[in-house]
């Protein structure tokens, strides 16, 4: 096989056969095909597309590149949850002892993330001692005993994707949903979950801009996961403004806890229950949506949700009092409110301004060896819809330096509109594919 | 400037500006570039085009990339030739003694080539003793004095095309009409002629299979040369069958001297003179294509253009008594006849095939590294729309190796077509685009 002849065939808009394929991506993996022809061939999938078949194809061809994770000494149905990510996307941090608490076994494998805020393991950093490296006997262990544990990628998961997405990434070949649904599943497939719920994210702060292409994604990685022999169910939700209230880690934290206690803001906690049932019934804990979703609402009355969360951190080494008291959690030296500037409806927040924000504070990583600063962050106090008086607060800053405080003041009031007429709250849930 | 927005621009069918164009060929040629890029780049033009105006900058740019040489030391007007190539194509060979001995002045620098036959050099080293090694003082002195030159190409002219031309040639980004006619232009270009007549092939022995393509990229061409200010020409011609009888190198340096002498195919006349008159016209030699025609002839008919081959041959080393005997060139041991099966009319010759046949026998080279034999080929007997009878040669091959005579005796059987209905000989010259 010759990866000249591949690109050729695509460039001319024929299907590659599965041999083709597993070559290809096997033999890019090992360094025997140069990035010069892999990102011709790329382009030309720009331009000329994959069909069902050979998207599927791809994705397993890199979801086995590496090591596929072994979660058979875990008993249960994996369910695993991924968000293409937004801001203030604290969604794992409350889902997970949401379900866990339900009987769901939470088996994640997790990463620190480039952008606005950290990843997952960085927002449960906040907890103070709270280690996600730990070995894989732990993990397993403490699956089996308490429901729910997350650890640090260690392993080698799909690396033909990482090679690739690299590659895409400085050849303009990012965009393209074939491309953007193998990459995500590929990793997905090789984390060994049983079942996926998907969160597709949609709207200003999202990926996927458009509806349409969101849909068009949600579709296509339940198409590829159900075609994996995985129980896929994708939920597409918006993202044209901030989740909940508080972006940044700490306050994502206390927001999660908030959630748990059954007084987070009414979008999140409306997405928790939606992604939450599905995970329920991916998981056969409940055979519908509704009945999943009264299990959801009774772990929070009752406390067994919080309960878990508490678990969970006390036996990765975090402090389960800051669970209890989440005051104690790590917190900014200022405060300060960013200033409705008249009286009006807010038109709308744009949403990735308001994740640049997070930022320019410190609260997010700009190159993997940033460090960041878990205590700063905003919370939003007028959401889109809301009407506002002029001089009330539209948000607060919490920061650790004037001059950032400044700067993201000033800008999050920029990335406000404020207007006479009345405007709808955007639909939080757009669509579920199963 | 950043390559990544450059091909982000291309891929989403914008045109890139003068400045883009220039930095990106500068910036490749440095090696300031990687191919991955550059690849990606070249797979979004094929897909999206480029406008007639990028198409001339980018020519201008590959042209400067390194040496432009200064022919302004010969006098008068200094034309040049170029043939997109072909089986059987020793116009060169036939054509510069007859325009040189009309008053155009022949400079040219000239290649060896990969393919079925050798390139114009290689044919001119049939001639015992010539060389192209010469001085650029000595390649002057010659034009200035006998009127015509070749020299091996020593310039480092468009270095950018050279290493573009290596990573299309492996990305299978090579067909796409502007990047073809950008590069030819650009080495024509930097190689300094006054104006430019072109021969474009179409047919089953050219790169270009269609009269449509052909069409297309001659006069690509030949805007590209008059927004450089160089008076171009181009004619399509017919690469359906083998330019006339003979194949291989010797064999077609003494099919060129029996032209010069009056006594060629009809065909490769043909195509000398109607590519001879333009290079006239465009010499300003003789104001019409006719009167150059007439020009031509009488060079031929008095023996002018013969002893203008003669007067080269020696000047620049070669045996000008090979002229005079052609059969003291390299001959091959073995003459095989390729006889007809049955009666008929030869339908048609599959002219790569041919190709294939001569490189069998050793008159091609497969690598740089691979050495040519020079006495090797074939002469054809029969061509398109000629009738034969069972038993007739079609064809003799020249070889000094048995087996590969049987073998090349074989498929040139195969390439040929007989059949009972009378066909058509296909037209010559297709179009003429000035």
């Amino acid at each position: 096989m010759r990866m000249y002849d591949l690109i050729m065939k695509k460039r001319n808009g024929k299907p590659l056969e599965k041999e083709e394929i597993d070559w290809m991506i096997s033999e890019y993996t090992a360094g025997r095909i140069p990035d010069y022809q892999m990102s011709a061939f790329l382009m030309a999938v720009y331009f000329q597309g994959m069909s069902e078949e050979e998207t599927l194809n791809l994705t397993m061809a890199m979801a086995h590149s590496g090591e596929m994770l072994d979660l058979s000494g875990i008993r249960g149905i994996k369910v695993d949850k991924h968000s293409t990510g937004g801001v203030g996307d604290k969604t794992s941090l409350a889902l997970t002892p949401m379900v866990a608490a339900c009987g769901i076994r939470v088996a994640k494998m997790s990463g620190r993330g480039l952008g606005h805020t950290g990843g997952t393991i960085d927002k449960l950093e906040s907890f103070s001692g709270f280690s996600t490296e730990i070995s894989a006997e732990q993990f397993e262990e403490q699956v089996n005993r308490i429901g729910i544990s997350i650890m640090g990628q260690t392993a080698d998961l799909a690396p033909a994707d990482k090679k690739l997405y690299a590659l895409r990434d400085v050849t303009a070949t990012v965009d393209q949903m074939s491309l953007i649904a193998s990459s995500i599943m590929s990793k997905k497939l090789a984390a060994g979950a049983d079942a996926i719920v998907l969160d597709v994210k949609t709207g200003s702060g999202a990926f996927m801009k458009t509806r349409e292409d969101a849909l068009a994604l949600a579709e296509e990685m339940v198409r590829i996961g159900n075609g994996a022999g995985k129980h896929t169910i994708a939920v597409v939700s918006d993202m044209n403004q901030p989740l909940g209230n508080a972006v940044g880690n700490a306050l994502e934290v206390q927001e999660a806890i908030a959630t748990l206690r059954g007084e987070g803001p009414e979008d999140f906690t409306e997405l928790c229950l939606t992604i939450g049932s599905y995970m329920l019934v991916a998981g056969k804990k409940a055979d519908t949506p509704e009945e999943a979703r009264a299990m959801l609402r009774r772990v929070i009355a009752d406390g067994s949700a919080l309960k878990k969360l508490e678990q969970f951190v006390e036996a990765q080494g975090g402090d389960p009092g800051q669970v209890r008291h989440p005051e104690l959690l790590p917190a900014a030296a200022i405060r300060e409110p960013v200033l409705a500037p008249m009286d009006g409806y807010l038109q709308s927040i744009q949403c990735e301004e308001v994740g640049n924000c997070s930022m320019i504070l410190g609260g997010g990583r700009e190159t993997k060896e940033s460090e960041l600063d878990l205590s700063v962050g905003l919370i939003l106090h007028k959401k889109t819809g809301d009407f506002v008086k002029k001089g009330e607060p539209l948000a607060t800053i919490h920061a650790n330096d004037r001059e950032k405080a400044a700067q993201a003041s000033k800008r999050y009031l920029a990335a406000c509109r404020i207007g006479e007429e009345p405007v709808q709250r955007p639909e939080l849930i757009h669509a579920v594919i199963r």
